[in-house]
């Protein structure tokens, strides 16, 4: 495994598997690594011929109030996990490069990016599509690989590549979970041992709801309600938002169709999480 | 010269000269063609080995209270013109395929956009750069040509290859002028032969002034208020702005240094027109 810190050099590097017609997989992490991340690397194993991971914390996505001092960073374990599952190339950008002095660009899907997790961080995923648009000019990839676990991101990162035009596929990998259902995340590390249990009743209340959606799609509503009573139940004493929305635009639906997606996002403690499944 | 509407058959095209190395130099226009647009394609011609000019009249730019509807389009004399000189793919796009239905992204350079120009038109730049990253994207070019006229619309655009890191250079080219100094423009179309004499005063005020703020550098308010008073003196009814800037970043100077630009956008009866002079 290569790493990578200058752009110039991760240009010179890929140019050769590049002129050879060779496919490159981009999997794009902000570190503290967990099997989620592993999974994305794994897959662009399979399919692609290069396979390029990123670990960068954008500072573009945290709001002033965020956790970007504070969220896990530990380089040297990263870059192990990276080479444990055979990344080709391991590239840690610096935002003096990414983001000079006197950068001012924003790229950004409005129309997806108020709703849901960016009613409570407005200007978060204008930060992932404006870092996201740049890297992936820069990077030029065949494919880049989300995971499903950050669905918001994924369908405005969808939206952000199809109407720059950009010549790459996103392909979207299923959420790797704790034996308890929880979505791994990195913030999980945040949580308290008495929190576990409130954190995994997420899962097993959307887990629950979506069967339910399914065989009643006109209860939508009362679906819903119940399932925030259940989370309350729980122990949960925050939920920013429980929905059932379409799966491209993201609008709350009243009656269960295709392609609808049941997110939610709530707080336990003070972390903040967030889950999906499909209905 | 070729004429290609559809975004495939442009991709066809320029497969075969982009393989093998050659340089493609991008000229953008939104038709209504003067001698200011066949500058671009020649100067294009000289340092490119193929040249692709586009005549796209890009609605994102237009407010809903402005003149999209009304700008002047002719296709068959604007085809005849790139003919003229040379063009060698003559790109006419269509918004359906620029804009497909669910189009959502946003692409802007806040801190330029607001300023000058973009007081009276909040949107419109945010317009020129939605559409340009987009057409950069797909068109891929070696260089763009820009004229110097639309002086923020040039730093903007700059400021936006930059920061998205395409890898292209943006080519400035010097304003052309009628006989009586007025920047050629689609929008003279406008003028009524009235105001002919009215309109000249701004390119007239600007080459006045310039030579005075070099002379005396520490003027620069006493300056502009000169110029002002001269625009109103010449029938001037409505000034947007008359200011001396920095040239990267717009903020007005009180004091001149190097790189500064002397800008105006002025009212001439319903007809509004901008001009800059280098100081």
């Amino acid at each position: 495994m290569i790493v990578i810190r200058s752009t110039a050099e991760l240009r010179r590097v890929l140019a050769e598997p590049r002129a050879q017609g060779k496919s490159i997989g981009y999997v794009p992490t902000m570190g503290a690594l967990h099997e989620g991340h592993l999974a994305l690397v794994r897959e662009a194993k399979v399919r692609d011929d290069v396979v390029v991971a990123s670990i960068f914390v954008n500072p573009l996505q945290f709001a002033p109030n965020e956790d970007f001092d504070t969220y896990p960073r530990d380089e040297e374990r990263d870059l192990a996990l990276c080479e444990k599952v055979a990344a080709d190339i391991a590239w840690l950008p610096t935002a003096d490069e990414l983001f000079p002095p006197g950068f001012g660009l924003t790229v950004a899907v409005p129309r997806l990016s108020g709703v849901l997790c960016g009613e409570g961080r407005p200007t978060h995923f204008a930060g992932v599509t404006t870092e996201m648009s740049k890297i992936l000019i820069l990077l030029a990839p065949t494919a880049v690989y989300l995971g499903e676990k950050d669905f918001q991101q994924l369908v405005v990162l969808r939206a952000m590549v199809r109407d720059l035009g950009l010549p790459l596929e996103v392909r979207a990998v299923p959420t790797v979970r704790e034996r308890d259902g929880l979505a791994l995340s990195s913030r999980n590390a945040y949580l308290a041992e008495a929190e576990r249990p409130v954190a995994a009743a997420l899962f097993r209340v959307l887990s629950e709801l979506a069967p339910k959606l399914r065989a009643d799609t006109g209860a939508v509503a009362a679906v819903l309600a119940e399932g925030r009573a259940a989370l309350t139940e729980a122990g949960v004493r925050r939920i920013d938002y429980l929905e059932l929305v379409d799966g491209e635009t993201l609008e709350p639906v009243s009656t269960v169709g295709s392609g609808n997606r049941l997110v939610a996002a709530i707080w336990v403690g003070s972390t903040r999480l967030i889950d999906n499944v499909a209905v």
